[in-house]
């Protein structure tokens, strides 16, 4: 099993992160305006993105965990095959002005070029939360920074 | 041992994204503008960063594979200690307009919190890179983009 990590620090409270995280609102606010779905425990969010007004596919999540201002989990319940029974975790806690955002996409099967790409396009959509909670402004899909021809 | 994987496309020539890779003055140009020493195989290359004026630290690199159009890679002879022993590899190819770099960071002991950070890190410095074989213009050290308190 291999994982992708990431960290960023936002200049905010815990709370405005953890909202960005765990709400429908937050959520399309800078990971793709296309966000349906029921946010709490147990429930099932729908993240779909589009290019050239298309759309191009996207995953389902159930959410496993939330603990206000300090963790959010979620199990890749549908989308494409190498995503599928992963977990994605954002663990939160405060340093110094920063709130400290702890990425782990773990479970990946093989180190494939579809996760290389993957870590790199994690690493933007955190530049876009971390630009949305400080800014409030992100760059969500299909607004978001392309890195290649997958987008 | 952990990895850290990224994936980006160019829109230049192979021979234009190697030269950014393998040349002093290339890495100079998105990653750290304190670039020394010597490119060739077997040579050994000095990153140093800086921020808010004074040098913050860096990496020596041995430069342990230089495959035209292909492949570089490095060993990180000195450096913060998590660094030290890890090795680099840069791998080119050709998919339709895009030059594809595939990045690997390989060899952590750990899934430690610095980890995370260089991971995001390196993203945002393969996005200089793609910036720089472009448009000409990149976003090297001490102007990159800041991602928390560690820079």
């Amino acid at each position: 099993m291999v994982n992708i990590l990431h960290r960023v620090g936002i200049k905010s409270s815990l709370g405005d992160v953890y909202k960005a995280l765990a709400t429908r609102e937050g959520l399309a606010g800078w990971w793709t305006t296309n966000t349906q779905g029921e946010g709490s425990v147990g429930g099932v969010m729908q993240f779909r993105f589009s290019a050239g007004g298309a759309e191009i596919g996207g995953f389902t999540m159930k959410v496993t965990a939330l603990e206000p201002g300090k963790n959010v989990r979620w199990q890749v319940i549908d989308g494409p095959e190498d995503w599928v029974g992963t977990t994605v975790n954002w663990e939160l806690k405060r340093e110094g002005d920063y709130t400290i955002v702890l990425f782990k996409h773990q479970g990946w099967k093989a180190e494939t070029e579809s996760m290389h790409h993957c870590s790199t396009k994690w690493a933007i959509f955190l530049m876009s939360l971390k630009s949305l909670v400080e800014t409030g402004k992100g760059e969500p899909n299909p607004d978001d920074v392309k890195i290649d021809k997958w987008n």
